[in-house]
């Protein structure tokens, strides 16, 4: 089979995910039966609205630097493809730019949507090939040991935890407890990360709130006293998803986060809600960070191994499609704990969709506010490492696509 | 003169406050003229409350690592002192340790300490000598070009700025508009250091509001509409100490953040209120991000020039002081523009702790929502180059002190 592939990125960036570009794309234009290497523009509206552009006439270099890249370089999207017709109009468009090899980076709702597209295609007697390459901060894929982007922003937040950790150590006289938010609406992967701060018992974080975990008032404020009385200080971290125990977020007992502007349940204020509480039950001094979309675009102090993998992912979906496999995902097998060694697997991409990984209760600790060893056994290898971002006068270089739109042939 | 020397930080801590306690220290340790070298656990607090450890017995590699540990690793106050027997106090202790020279790294509130401290021992016959350190990230004392930890902040808010501006970029149909707080109470050299991250007329920060120039709603508002149309996204950096024009913090006006429980004026409102008031006036969707003290602890991504100058600063107060200098502040002084020579000055404290810096008016743009080329060749050189920290299992590692705590003879 021969004809062009398209490539697209789809929700929340990662530090890395142009990492799984690079991967797809240099593969793609390594394989003699690949034409046409195209990028949707913003994901599958790019499909939808035909903004599509030619990876062939792209600098190699800046290709190169999408490995140092953050964000999607490609342009992403926060577009649920819902209806048929949409569907149908995916089709049309693969038909007439001859795309017969559809490659999506995304998390599960991209999973879905490449699943049926797949399923449409084949319906349709439409050759084609459609492979996922996983991407989320939040690590929440379910059939793939971790996914592509966590490793780099637990790193980042783990390293945000002994900075602003140690600011409050040598201000713990002034500014006695400090709360840091982290994303992960659902799940508390990222949270849970911070732990690989602490190196001693005084390290921070001192304590961890999980979505996993009910708030429960009374313990958290024991445990922020106990931690007063043993260093006089505590850094606590908490995720945005963190809940009370009736399911509601914490963050949206706070009337003024309660709704953005278009009614949608804003989260964001949990880091608030928990600095107020302290304030107004402990009576210390608390300050809090939001580190939001920095965190899961920190190039500067990513991880290697978690750039290396996605790249991975991408050159496999490539390959594995040219052979002939279709409707997968690719997944990653940790086949080693120590030495860390990880290979490429594969799911149905209707089982990525379909699925949601929370931490599981036993690597949370018995008290509730920390996590087990074996979590950190399993989330050290995958901040190992440091991408060695370009520097240029200070900062960091990125890369932008110069983006030559095509018309269909 | 012979006789014991002690070290303190306070105020803020900075990534590179450490760096100039250790060219304090390992100057001293050099001085055949300098007996014992103490620090003051938690600045002039620990003079008052005689909480003063030996650094003598402290690891010479732990010291050496104060290069690369970021906030005040001899611990800090926000403590003024006020009263005439709190200062009597200090004579009293330095005179029972035998302490003949006192360095005091911190900004504007400690150089008024170390003045009267070193009036008061001058006045009282006891000879010693008092100098000055500078730090701050505020970048706003009087008397030197620059101040230590401005730098290695700018670094690390201009690389955050262009991460979490690919983020918008990336997403800008979901997620169109991204504002980013600094720090900056009173100055806006933080906020403005983040011009720094634009190298191309779309890159962010697209505007960025600050102390000087007063908030007009509606100029901003169309300034907003003027980047949505150009770029479909925009990026706002925002002061903390962003001003309305009748001198109110613009984050005042949020109820919720005005005051703390102790009944404190608090900031760290002003990018929920840039959010809400896009959302609400601009209807398009907007994200915040507040680093908060995470941006002053960056020494993964810390500024080397600005890690150099701080050792040297120190390194020289400890020589001059050995000379014969007393009552002065060592300062930088930029001696070439290009390329780029600093070396150290000095000032009188008095000077520097009744003075303060702002941004000049004639380095904000003329629609006052960004700084001219000037100011960017004003800053430039002070982000230049990378701090390299020791990293263990994929994060920094930080030193802390042993602290042998010490009785007076």
């Amino acid at each position: 089979m021969e004809g062009n592939c398209i490539v697209a990125q789809s929700g929340g960036p990662t530090a890395v995910i142009n990492a799984s570009a690079c991967g797809v794309i240099q593969e793609a234009m390594r394989q003699s039966g690949i034409d046409g290497v195209y990028a949707a523009h913003n994901g599958i509206l790019g499909v939808l609205n035909e903004k599509i552009f030619d990876l062939r006439k792209e600098d190699p270099q800046a290709i190169e630097r999408l490995r140092v890249t953050p964000a999607s370089a490609l342009g992403s999207c926060r577009y649920k493809v819902r209806k048929e017709e949409d569907y149908r109009r995916i089709i049309d468009v693969f038909k007439r730019y001859n795309i017969r090899f559809f490659f999506y980076i995304g998390g599960n709702d991209s999973m879905d949507t490449a699943d049926r597209v797949n399923k449409l295609a084949a319906a349709d007697g439409y050759d084609m090939r459609v492979m996922g390459v996983p991407k989320t901060i939040d690590n929440d894929l379910a059939c793939t040991d971790h996914c592509p982007g966590y490793g780099s922003n637990a790193k980042y937040l783990a390293a945000m935890t002994m900075g602003a950790g140690r600011d409050t150590e040598a201000l713990y006289t002034a500014d006695t407890v400090n709360v840091i938010e982290t994303m992960g609406r659902n799940a508390g992967w990222l949270a849970a990360a911070t732990a690989l701060a602490r190196r001693d018992d005084e390290d921070p974080p001192h304590m961890i709130l999980l979505p996993e975990v009910p708030f429960d008032e009374q313990k958290f404020k024991d445990r922020v006293h106990y931690y007063l009385s043993k260093f006089s200080r505590a850094v606590i971290v908490v995720s945005e998803g963190t809940k009370n125990p009736d399911g509601t977020f914490i963050a949206e007992q706070k009337g003024e986060f309660a709704k953005d502007s278009f009614g949608h349940t804003q989260l964001g204020g949990a880091a608030g809600f928990i600095k107020d509480l302290v304030e107004r039950e402990v009576k210390v001094k608390a300050r809090f960070a939001i580190p939001s979309t920095i965190q899961r675009n920190g190039i500067y102090f990513a991880s290697k191994t978690d750039s290396q993998e996605p790249y991975m992912a991408g050159q496999k979906a490539v390959q594995l499609a040219v052979d002939g496999t279709s409707g997968k995902m690719v997944t990653l097998e940790r086949i080693s704990e120590e030495p860390y060694e990880c290979e490429t697997g594969l799911a149905d991409l209707i089982d990525v969709a379909n699925g949601e990984k929370f931490l599981p209760v036993e690597w949370v600790s018995e008290d509730g506010f920390f996590v087990t060893d074996e979590f950190i056994r399993y989330a050290r290898p995958l901040i190992m490492g440091e991408v060695e971002p370009v520097i240029e006068d200070g900062l960091p270089v990125f890369m932008r696509f110069e983006k030559h739109f095509v018309a269909a042939p």
